[in-house]
């Protein structure tokens, strides 16, 4: 195993309201230099949903992304407030989003977005045994809520409005998980 | 289907080398206003590669994450550069990373990252029918290669150091375009 390249400096070279933008000077083991550019990130996990309505049918919702300037497909989520327990967060943004409360709720993976320049981590959490329940949350508008059958998977993965890597990756572990029995 | 939200305002609030950080301020449909912090990104898409060095083993490699600040498994990956053919890119990234040129190349999903903040896309490309063929990359160090039989799946996502979610995603697409028998 290598050793860790050493941190020779960093500074912070821009700031927003939501981002900080870090560069660090590095040496690695075999003494080559390089200057990367990161976003350090609050420390806090965000969540990811996989809520079953059923056993086949998962719960999306369509958003609009600032991101990506359009309306998206996808899986409810959100930050965990400090203190939070995760999985609170989890039920808490189900509620908000989805307008469901789960009974039974756990964490199938820890995942990275962009390893290479952002220090963020997302849990997934398969939401089981459904009941309904409203939030309020911050959203700008009603979120529409889209069951969707996962044999149907193909036809999802098909549309170009469902995208983003964290939930396709997040409908695969689901399934991998309830397949197990578990 | 509702109508996208309005742009009042779009600003640059700050920029690094590598990110620049926008604000923008939308009005919904329905007349909430909301200001929002996003990445816009290059314009270009990047390419994440899956190379299979027979039908059962992918080639994974392991190099040192700037935002996670460890080494980390996963797949070879890098910006298309403008002009450049996206298959290209991802020959040639596989050459420079990986050490492997690709006879048989093909996209098999476009996803998107953080699509609530960042306005970037990655193309996931199957690669097949590999020969040996390095080019120089601008890598600070050699990068490791690993081969990993597609049925040790369970054991690979079991581990801490192969988290990002768009290689998770890139893994279990492959599996099932290679199912296919595309």
């Amino acid at each position: 195993m290598r050793s860790k390249p050493k941190i020779l400096d960093r500074r912070v070279v821009a700031e927003s309201r939501l981002f900080r933008v870090e560069q660090i000077d590095l040496e690695f083991a075999n003494g080559a230099r390089r200057t990367y550019e990161r976003v350090p990130g609050s420390g806090n996990d965000s969540v990811m949903i996989v809520p079953m309505l059923d056993a086949e049918t998962v719960l999306l919702i369509r958003e609009y992304g600032a991101g990506s300037e359009r309306y998206e497909l996808g899986l409810p989520k959100g930050v965990v407030e400090p203190g939070e327990d995760p999985l609170e967060a989890a039920n808490r943004e189900l509620q908000e989003e989805v307008g469901h409360g789960a009974r039974a709720l756990r964490v199938i993976d820890r995942v990275s977005l962009v390893p290479g320049y952002i220090a963020h981590r997302s849990l997934i959490v398969l939401a089981q045994d459904l009941y309904p329940s409203r939030l309020p949350g911050d959203e700008p508008e009603d979120i529409e809520v889209i069951p969707w059958r996962l044999d149907a998977l193909d036809a999802l993965l098909a549309r170009e409005d469902f995208d983003e890597a964290r939930a396709i990756a997040a409908l695969f572990l689901a399934q991998r998980a309830l397949a197990a029995g578990d």
